[in-house]
């Protein structure tokens, strides 16, 4: 599944040739992940991750190495690309753009603890304060352009109450504006996926290839959405607590970030509720098995309307 | 001994608010090192070395650290500095240049191998190569000009033998100008106690504060002159030809390197003879217990001399 472009032994050490990683031990593919092309690597000066592109450009790509390096040299444990002998992160591989990454250690969760979803808080935290000082911009490619854009769409396959819900939730955040809400880079997708735990320590956060520049705030709200949510679509308060409190020792939220905040959890929700439905009902080649069930958020979506969550601090 | 600054857990927290690393789990003053004082910090993001600099100054240090960090960016195990808020490697501590980096896994040895000298003689080249796209230049502080100055100073606590080896050796190499050999970014004092190993593997290449532009070839030696000599300061043909096989099968060997090797390896042990000397007979406050017996080099000396090595490849 996820290996799109196969890369040989062979292949791997004439392309190492122009790094200094030391010589290769071992090639193993990943079978996660369903954008790009992922092996783990091991060579005699550690363990690396490399990822072949299939979709994302050399144009888009320096955004998203260059914060990755960026936030690892502030200590936040997240992949750090390779720079090559020319000083490049980005090379060549088989005809993809290609990146090698160091890799981190632990493993993803899906039932997420009490203390692991404060770990989680304090620890994107410290991420949007290190990205304070990433000077490069990415405007958010999933946000309001995009939902009006995409909304209609997939309307023709909701049923009528679908459809309505849609309409007044893509209306009410058009008009919203959150920037005067703190903002920086996000990770817009930190899913139980892509975050490795040891026991209740943050190993690594990883995949940040949807990472933009947007509301602090927002992230948050995508982030409680998954770590903090039980599998019927409520939150877990608990935990939602337990989250925010680390997040806000480390980075204060605002008045204006509490005020916001019933209404940003509808519009993360709101986003891969859309998302969800697109590649539903429009596959890309290759995406199929992976699908996720949009009704998770749709249920998300109609809890946080009818429960207006407030902030527990 | 090596804690010439205390720093409190309480001062320690005050001082990581300017930093992504998380909350402070514990700190551990290290007993190693004569030129620095040395935490062991271990925090929710990792584990890491505080270090103080009680010598070198805000002025010297950028070299260091912004060296260090490009060698971590690719991919050579070597501490990775880690930035404030403000995007800065070096920050001030109790009223000292202070840093926090990395810390890497593994531990010295005193007593290396066969496979130990060739990961070490590997990892050397990797690290050149990996220097060669370094811009910042640092002329070495310990080069023809150090020498010349620092021989009339020791020289009265030698004996007539010694003084005459003394001014033939400088007098030899203020002749020579290996500027036509490689040039590059080089440790410098890649010593056994300078090398973490986990096994026959490199775990870490740690204390750069004598690094700087010089010779590549210059390099191998200091490192060869170490960790391939026998008590009796006589090069163990074995690991020295496993060390340099190594080595080359990285970065090849020129032939204007080949035929400087018995020289170089005569000026590595020089410069270590002299700083010996300087250090034993004219201590510095608190280097006393540290210094290192002038007497080990000048017999590696004496014997390079009389043996003439040639390089095994």
């Amino acid at each position: 599944m996820a290996v799109f472009t196969s890369v040989s032994e062979a292949e791997l050490t004439a392309w190492l040739g122009d790094y200094s990683l030391g010589q290769l031990l071992e090639l193993q593919p990943i079978s996660a992940g369903i954008e790009n092309t992922n092996y783990f690597v091991t060579t005699s000066n550690g363990r690396f991750v490399l990822t072949l592109f299939e979709k994302l450009t050399a144009d888009d790509l320096p955004f998203y190495l260059n914060l990755m390096a960026h936030l690892a040299r502030h200590g936040i444990p997240c992949p750090s690309p390779v720079a090559n002998r020319r000083n490049q992160l980005l090379g060549t591989l088989n005809g993809k753009p290609a990146c090698i990454a160091t890799r981190l250690p632990g493993k993803s969760t899906t039932a997420p603890n009490h203390e692991q979803c404060a770990a989680i808080g304090a620890m994107l935290a410290q991420m949007h304060i290190a990205g304070q000082s990433f000077s490069q911009v990415m405007p958010n490619p999933r946000g309001a352009a995009w939902r009006a854009a995409t909304a209609p769409q997939v309307r023709p396959f909701l049923d009528a109450q679908q459809a309505a819900l849609l309409d007044s939730e893509v209306a009410l955040h058009a008009q919203n504006n959150f920037a005067s809400l703190p903002q920086g880079v996000i990770h817009a997708d930190l899913f139980r996926d892509n975050v490795l735990l040891e026991e209740n320590r943050v190993g690594g956060l990883i995949d940040f290839y949807f990472a933009c520049s947007d509301a602090l705030l927002y992230d948050v709200a995508i982030t409680v959405n998954d770590w903090c949510m039980n599998a019927d679509g409520k939150l877990d308060d608990a935990r939602a607590q337990s989250f925010l409190r680390a997040y806000h020792a480390v980075r204060p939220l605002s008045d204006g970030e509490r005020a916001a905040w019933p209404l940003m959890l509808r519009l993360a929700a709101l986003r891969f509720w859309i998302s969800r439905l697109y590649d539903k009902h429009m596959p890309r080649d290759g995406e199929l098995v992976n699908a996720h069930d949009p009704g998770h958020f749709e249920r998300v979506l109609k809890n946080h309307i009818s429960t207006q969550q407030t902030v527990w601090l």
